[in-house]
């Protein structure tokens, strides 16, 4: 098991933020992330749909001889996981139960807020996810429309973003949630913006790095322990702009970028 | 070819807008409307991707035997139009040509502006459509990738919107453009806000009305001219949300949405 990479997918770009979090705990292990820029986004389509793209990731990935499949975008967790885990013969992990048990340890007032897209807020999967670790919580869920497209612009950290922000916060401050899950992969890339809306006392639960986490624990003893770990990325629409916005969200720039369309 | 129905799509719901005004100029037409709602947008995907969603929907709207196909989206009209010009039986209008003709007529300072995608933007096309008709035009293009999201969330008027606008704006005023092409079939609902700071002076062009009388001026003889045309609609996504948001773009409601996966 241990020479076989872990496959790692998107709607997009955002995944990116777990891709980082996941070298950074696993850098010896190879990586291949998939990013589905012909069909991005996710979030405001249907749990058929969503399924249906992401299914064809999980195919294309099985054919890569990965070990593991790691469904980095939230809305694809929220609406496909099951499904994914009937079809495939590898296991495969979500962002929404390592966010939601982050969460879950983190609040002291049982007060969760949940940002995401349309679809996964409509799924209530990060809802019943914390429920299942803390029964008693209150929860509220926000959809974030615009943030996505906010990021991909490169506005993060301009007026017009603190401006819907605030808009969008507003029922979240109301609310007195004292801890609040980025539930959308480019969300922590407005961490500072949030962050100031919502003050110190609030905490803000980024997947990305307890998804790592549990990558890692999952994995044990299957764990490459030796060497540096490649990446190999495929992007379903012309690469340009996935190479031009990706740096944003790794880190670190990506220099090869492979076209694969796929087969919906 | 009278009997037969006028095809038109769009990537989402925006094409919406030119349907209404195709609806107006022709109402004894049936008309067949797609929406890729699966895929959409496909203002920041590549020409390869938008073309390859265009031609299966145009092979969809041939099966369907329309007589005539209207591109009502803008970024389509502006990758795609020629291999769709190649590929199909019937014959294929845009809506580039029609909005260029009205910019090149409407102006009198000979500048005008173009807001659209970054596809629509980076393809030239308003451009290259506007100097065939007017060679000593001066030009300023301005993506705009946030009016779409703006208008699907329902905030058009708001003070984000008002915002954002500004932001975009700000180039356009400076251009001292008279003559501004609304190059996004989503962009005529911002009208009274884009119109507010543009001032009274500026001509905002909306391509849907020119579209419509060139497809009225195509048609010609081969208008249907009896009897109250007929509506079906598609979409490649669960139509639920497309319902929910049509109402607003067609003036009326839409109680009847067919769901048709598209092969990609």
């Amino acid at each position: 098991m241990t020479k076989q990479p872990i496959g790692i997918f998107d709607s997009g770009l955002g995944g990116l933020t777990i891709l980082k979090a996941l070298r950074r705990q696993l850098p010896q292990e190879d990586f291949i992330y998939f990013g589905d820029t012909a069909n991005v986004p996710y979030g405001s389509k249907s749990k058929q749909t969503v399924t249906r793209f992401s299914a064809a990731i999980a195919r294309f990935l099985e054919t890569q001889q990965v070990k593991l499949i790691v469904v980095a975008c939230n809305t694809a967790s929220a609406l496909a996981l099951n499904e994914l885990r009937r079809q495939c013969r590898v296991p495969v992990l979500g962002v929404i139960e390592p966010g939601a048990q982050a969460a879950a340890a983190a609040t002291r007032n049982r007060r969760i807020a949940i940002l995401g897209t349309e679809a996964t807020v409509r799924s209530k999967a990060y809802e019943k996810a914390v429920r299942k670790k803390l029964a008693d919580a209150r929860i509220l869920q926000q959809a974030c429309a615009l943030f996505v497209p906010l990021v991909e612009e490169n506005w993060a950290n301009t007026p017009a973003t603190k401006h819907v922000a605030q808009i969008y916060l507003t029922p979240v401050k109301r609310f007195r949630a004292d801890t609040v899950i980025l539930g959308c992969t480019h969300y922590p890339i407005l961490k500072p913006v949030l962050a100031q809306l919502l003050g110190k006392k609030v905490q803000l639960v980024d997947p990305a790095q307890t998804t790592a986490r549990a990558v890692a624990e999952f994995l044990k003893n299957g764990q490459t322990t030796h060497g540096k770990g490649k990446l190999t990325v495929y992007a379903s629409d012309d690469p340009t702009r996935f190479k031009r916005l990706a740096s944003r969200l790794l880190g670190t720039p990506i220099s090869n970028v492979h076209l694969k369309k796929l087969n919906v």
